[in-house]
């Protein structure tokens, strides 16, 4: 159980995400009765627009978007890496243009918790250099160094009582690097340690190896975070490395992009196949999509470009996922997680080549300095 | 009371519309919350896209989208003339191009009857032939004639049970027109009829002329249908005229669009004095929006073009519209009608600068055949 100012939630969870103060598309009720405990506000966008003091006045995020529950604020580190376009880096911190309208912001450790200090998340991140999968090791040795410095810094500046900040391990996919960033940061004995600069583009394999690597050397005790995790077949497998939440816009993106979960495989709503469909998306399913409407009526809004289908696909995508974590907690808790685990990926076929897309997107995006949510349709 | 195979509804109601089987961003559950009783669809779109045999494979209407309470669907006559790149006309049919993929058809009263009845609305309209708002009286003479001629074909044709088909009253802004229009029609001795081809751009003056003109000729036992009006003071103005049925876009496509209804009058979301608003967008509503958000979250929203926006509006604006068709009803009831009315007028301050936007884009859509929704956000 994982508990905060505004609630406890039980774990391995799985945290939606609300970049813009809003899980798109979706009401804080609808996120309730969909069985979402916590979700993830960007920093980055919130501090952009519409900027902290706004929030702050209005009496702090969890007011600003009507939610009551637990809130994770990243610290904008990734964000300025990949959508910002990043102007210069130094060990000071990292200049960039907003995506919005083009000023120039300097993000430094200490702002960064000032603005989350300010955003009032229960809990929240350092500040840390997000290098691309495919750099040098020497590269990525310097960001992880720098992200360290910066661990430091901020939580020196952290003040706000009842907000528990987590530190970031980095090191690519060197376990060598992974080793001595966990060190490092268990070091400071802060309240929760995420994992960072994974799900980039990198093989499954050497995720799971630096998985292996960095999990049993951070307490069991404290919560252990990966970052920007999210498919089906991740989740169960990165559970059964030991990580207690994730993070990611996978599923209500895909969503939006009518690609929907089900226990097998992912469908594409818009496939002609499904322009008769009687039953619902997933006749296992309980969540409001498949309970009132048929795969015909979804694949149709999807056709006609009505804003419910977005919304519809959301809501099942969401839930098939907030089940899922569920089920994983369930068997975990009478002792048949491996069974679970083990049936599960016998019956899902990963959509390899849809996931390595948008991995491959995120990375190149990273690399090129890109707003992948120009790519997608909303 | 109106009574319908799916419920009844009181009366003056309004129709919210879902031209493609959806009342855009929001689900038949909000619908019922929204306190909406009945809806109108668009025989046009969806006889277009998915297709009647698909709709009629899936049960119908009712149950493709859903909704279980009384639908309404127009006859398509409108839309061919508004939105389809109309080819020809005879006294035979429409020949018109599809606005979705291009391919041509061929719509006929019968035509229009026989959608309807495989749709499974519970109330159906004839076809008409809808000429725009500055036609000689010669050539709306024309119009109106055929489009008795065509009521009566419909007539003929009807034959599904549980399904009560409407009349639709022409003649544009000729009060003799008008008058021989009602004669002729009440003499089919349909179910209900509806005042069709105003609300184009006309003057108001002349839109409540010719309501004075019909109105009384049809008969107070049956009920009274203005198609098109949603604007709230048109709404109170149009009852005291006997209208007792209305439909409209407007309340949805304004609030999609930002600007949205209060007691007093109509405000633009977007507009700056909203960035810090802590209240809600209207402190008298009873909505979901303004129960949990404040005007500045709406916002935000909206300047980040998050999806959430478009619906917390629409359910502010249908709701906005529900409770004003309440007070109406209730204040006839206990027969303060005329005082709610004057104390309404008086208090709001019309839009006229954008409803006559609205209304002349409507207007020289229908001249020049365009497709309206190109010209919305959504």
């Amino acid at each position: 159980m994982l508990t905060t100012p505004h609630g406890t939630v039980p774990t391995p969870v799985f945290l939606p995400v609300g970049s813009q103060g809003t899980v798109k598309t979706l009401t804080p009720d609808e996120l309730k009765l969909l069985g979402v405990g916590m979700i993830l506000a960007n920093t980055y966008h919130l501090y952009l627009r519409p900027g902290v003091e706004t929030i702050s006045k209005l009496g702090g995020l969890h007011r600003f978007m009507s939610w009551d529950g637990p809130i994770l604020t990243d610290s904008g580190g990734f964000q300025v890496f990949s959508l910002g376009h990043l102007r210069r880096i130094s060990d000071e911190g990292a200049l960039f243009r907003s995506h919005v309208d083009g000023s120039e912001h300097f993000l430094t450790p200490e702002l960064a918790i000032e603005v989350q200090e300010q955003l009032g998340a229960d809990i929240i991140m350092v500040l840390d250099e997000c290098p691309p999968y495919g750099d040098s090791m020497e590269s990525i040795r310097r960001a992880m160094e720098r992200s360290h410095l910066w661990a430091e810094r901020c939580q020196r500046r952290h003040k706000r009582k009842g907000q528990a900040l987590f530190g970031i391990v980095h090191g690519g996919t060197f376990a060598e690097l992974r080793r001595h960033s966990a060190d490092f940061l268990t070091s400071l004995d802060l309240p929760g340690y995420a994992i960072g600069g994974l799900s980039l583009g990198e093989p499954k394999e050497l995720m799971h190896d630096m998985l292996d690597e960095t999990v049993p050397l951070l307490s069991e005790d404290k919560p252990r975070y990966l970052m920007g995790v999210g498919s089906p077949e991740d989740l169960v497998e990165c559970v059964s490395c030991g990580v207690d939440m994730f993070d990611s816009a996978l599923p209500t993106r895909l969503g939006r992009n009518g690609a929907v979960f089900t226990r097998h495989r992912r469908y594409n709503i818009g496939n002609a196949r499904f322009k008769t469909k009687k039953g619902p998306i997933d006749p296992d399913c309980d969540c409001y999509t498949c309970r009132n409407f048929s795969a015909a009526y979804i694949h149709h809004l999807f056709k006609a470009q009505e804003l419910l289908a977005y919304r519809l696909a959301t809501i099942h995508n969401v839930r098939f996922i907030m089940r899922l974590m569920e089920q994983i907690r369930c068997s975990i808790l009478d002792g048949t997680f491996s069974t679970f685990r083990e049936d599960f990926i016998q019956n899902y076929q990963p959509t390899d080549a849809g996931i390595r897309v948008e991995q491959k997107k995120k990375w190149l995006n990273a690399r090129q300095g890109k707003h992948p949510q120009n790519e997608v349709i909303y």
